[in-house]
């Protein structure tokens, strides 16, 4: 049976296998990706992100849990910008997912720049088609917040979920427009610690001053996530918030945002292609010493590279 | 006079102008870019990234203070891809400034991501080659770390500090292989608080696994910013990298290692705008629809826009 049959059939090793060769480019990834995006569109995706340090590897295992008694299955990719390590099989990834590891109903993969060629976020989004292909009921997308790579992942995703914990520093700081624009549910992990109440009231606080969603009010959830306290509310909100996407028609606008960051991705790296091989890398890296040595400016040199590839061979009257 | 000879006579309200022309990729910013960049080449670039609530603003400021008792100008870059405000203006600029606002051997300026047309970081290494021709003995680049973006503005560096705080969660989950890789120094700060000895071993065990940089060993140094202690400390660090840079010949790789960074971010600019406007933006905006709805997958998406970009119009014979 070829490959993309035994992934549509649920079978977990060919899924392993084909996100490997999706992750890694290899040449069978176009077709496989090809024949499995018409068949991905009905799972619930859910995007986790937050600090180093919040519990989000907690909070989403418990959150499997959660979904696994209600009879769902699940897939999570771990996405690490930070992270030099790619791959499903590292021994860390065995610990942290704990029971979960032998359960059939539950796949976990982890992403990190260096394993993903052409960019972690055009990666992160086609293996999102392939566990939505392969028929997963819930993917969550576990990624480390703050930077433009991680807000571009969550834009990926239909619900986005940012975990917060008490006593980190300065509140304002942390959590300035672009992660409010984001967040679809806030939770407040590790809610036993000191200063969760007043952590509460200064979201509660910022969230008034935002921009509200149409229709849709951003709850603000507490957890203990290490003793599974508050998850069923996570779950219920993620369920409140699918509604209302449903609802509001803001489903279709989350797919067509997924679309338009994927495409943008994957368009980036097709065009700059030319300059990373052969005679088009030479004569960038010439531009990158005459930059570099005052000779040009960078836009000038720039601006001579690209005529350069759009150059059209001599023509024969 | 005209402006780029205002900015090179050291004119800030010149200046302000000419970053501001060069941010919003004003036609008026190219011209003055070409001809501010050969002047550039002298300033000593430091970065300085850490998460937020690490105290960057107030290392920056006492750092500031500490180069300017030593009779050298300074300019500050605060880049933060988390906020929509741009501009040097802004009242919580001037506030954490201090005295600092009113000495005209100082400037600031904030940049955002959504303030820089053609991506933060490639307005970034533009500002900092005006800062630098502008006659800047010392510029800072201060950014909030961990995600891409921060890493690849802290490549435009000559010198990068990391800084860290004790008793913010996970160290090692905090600290990966990215930030090892990137740090010249590691400063500690708030190190009069609980933890601060424990982190400083860690870090020293940590480096111990790390890639060495030969002939030199990164350092961690402890301060408590907020009273200066420990300023002299990073900025002889500082000095003591910088002679490095210059003995091992590693400033000339510097150098081309921003060369590269700038160019490839200007080439995507570049290479992207026809998606961007007019029938190419009518093209792509079709192409995220078919991926949406899931009549075409996004690769399959991507090939076809960048064939209809490539057509030649019909010759004549």
């Amino acid at each position: 049976m070829a490959l993309v049959e035994r992934v549509l059939a649920g079978d977990r090793r060919a899924l392993a296998q084909a996100i490997t060769a999706i992750v890694e480019r290899e040449p069978a990834g176009r077709p496989l990706l090809a024949a499995l995006h018409p068949k991905a569109g009905r799972a619930r995706i859910v995007g986790l992100t937050g600090a180093p340090g919040v519990g989000k590897s907690t909070l989403t295992a418990a959150l499997t849990r959660h979904w696994r008694r209600a009879g769902l299955s699940v897939a999570i990719v771990a996405v690490d910008p930070t992270s030099p390590f790619s791959g499903g099989a590292l021994l860390g990834d065995r610990i942290r997912m704990g029971e979960l590891a032998t359960d059939p109903g539950v796949f976990f993969r982890s992403l990190a720049t260096r394993g993903a060629m052409g960019g972690l976020a055009a990666a992160t989004g086609d293996v999102v088609t392939a566990l939505d292909a392969a028929g997963f009921d819930r993917i969550i997308v576990e990624t480390i917040g703050t930077g433009q790579a991680e807000v571009d992942v969550i834009t990926m995703v239909h619900s986005c979920v940012v975990v917060l914990i008490p006593g980190m520093g300065d509140g304002v700081q942390a959590f300035k427009a672009g992660i409010l624009e984001i967040a679809d549910l806030f939770v407040i992990n590790k809610a036993d610690h000191e200063g969760a109440e007043r952590l509460h009231e200064q979201m509660a606080a910022m969230l008034e001053l935002a921009p509200k969603q149409e229709g849709y009010a951003v709850p603000i959830l507490a957890t203990v996530a290490t003793t599974d306290e508050g998850i069923d509310s996570v779950a219920d909100g993620l369920d409140a918030h699918w509604q209302h996407l449903l609802r509001s028609g803001k489903h279709h606008e989350r797919d067509l945002l997924r679309a338009r960051t994927q495409l943008q991705r994957l368009l980036q790296a097709q065009l700059l292609a030319p300059f990373e091989q052969g005679a088009g890398e030479a004569a960038f890296e010439a531009a990158v010493r005459d930059v570099a040595e005052r000779r040009v400016d960078p836009h000038g040199a720039v601006a001579a590279l690209v005529a350069r590839t759009q150059e059209r061979p001599p023509h024969e009257p």
